[in-house]
């Protein structure tokens, strides 16, 4: 566990949503393996990416790929804990977004764990990063 | 993607495991999931430890827990690829330890992913980080 | 896909529980992978478990472990959909359980998915089967 | 755990395909989860798939979709453990096809686990299945 002196708040992020834990997320320590927190991330970062009108995330010729994660873990979390995941956007590139994210356990204050992704978009034929369209710019601003 | 300049050769490493990939490793964008390269950066990691005469993973009462992990990705990796994971320790605290991990996919020279992993031991019933015993220490220096 | 003659509704089960669905728990179909449908029943099974006063999953000597699952897939489920997941214990043996589980997306009346689930208990130690304490088996007639 | 009577030889697979578990595959009791044994089903029959001619996975209109699935489970499973999975095509109709897996933990001759899959093609617009290809179901007879 890291030592906690970065523990944030709710108020350091502008987007949540709620995550159930699973029987089998806890590992043989009877807590949550660090792997999941990152499927923790990647829940919270995609549904804010669904919800926006900008992108389609489906059938979008240019698609959002993981360049960077990384996670720092303060507390336990043991399932059937809850989690509210919480969501910032800290930057916006010509072709790069970087996301921080805390995640809040049942009704704690301040976080058990915090962690940062930097996603690129790249055209899904030529695999190479591409300037991120204006309107979804604009879009992902709402989050800063 | 990140850029790639920081690719890793083998010789980074010091200890190897070969990881076969799933089918649902890959999400909808037919690679890998993101949350996926931490479960082969435990597990290399883990086998190395299970490896180890001077630490019982199963019934010890001191247990190393994660602090932090990191991950840059440079490249794909779509099942059915294999991957051989690289470890190298970088450094071994009071309490803590940390490990770099390289993923090589199938043949390939250079690293496809790189991340690090800090490891600290705490006692199982106080939940305080505790000094790594000296045996321990020297099983752990033949992989730096 | 399965016809979905057999699709069930609420009534018949006894315990609910609700589950949010991840990114990566779609895999390239963009549908949940079909292995995660048991992550589910573990779930549901296990939080009903942790509730019994009759029972420390955590401390017993005596455990439940799987002995045989299986699932029938009516519709497909999809991330950002969330899941309710039913459950019925259907038998009582001397040293085992039979649950039906039941899967319901979003407001739907009727199963996307309906499984069953046998678990065994066993002595931790010898890994034989022991007979089911009474005051266990009272506690799980509840959800009969 | 399943009492074993059922058990079987490589001599009734067709198709073999080797897996390494995880560290995380452990769930709180040391061995593996019983849904990670369905995504070694997954993987064999994807991998299987994969190697055919026939059957483009990726870019076809018409795909697989599963609608049963079962396990029964005899022997414990544990990380570092390998596991080869067995595969045999027991049965090929107008739109589905069956396969019978066994997994094989690292050398033993009988199988630790056994289950069952069932495929039914469906066109990916309609969502309706669909026949399967004679020169598909030509290929998938070698494996019967």
């Amino acid at each position: 566990m890291s030592s906690g002196k970065e523990k944030k708040t709710k108020l350091n992020y502008r987007y949540f949503y709620e995550i159930t834990t699973r029987w089998n997320d806890n590992d043989v320590r009877w807590h949550i393996n660090n792997a999941k927190y990152y499927e923790f991330f990647d829940t919270v970062i995609n549904k804010m990416l669904i919800e926006l009108n900008s992108l389609s995330l489906k059938d979008g010729k240019n698609i959002f790929v993981t360049a960077e994660t990384g996670c720092r873990y303060f507390e336990e979390i043991t399932f059937p804990d809850k989690i509210t995941a919480g969501l910032k956007i800290v930057y916006i590139g010509k072709s790069s977004v970087k996301y921080d994210i805390g995640l809040f356990k049942n009704n704690y204050k301040k976080t058990s764990a915090i962690g940062f992704f930097v996603h690129v978009m790249i055209n899904q034929q030529t695999k190479k990063p591409i300037e991120i369209p204006l309107n979804l710019k604009d879009d992902l601003k709402l989050y800063t």
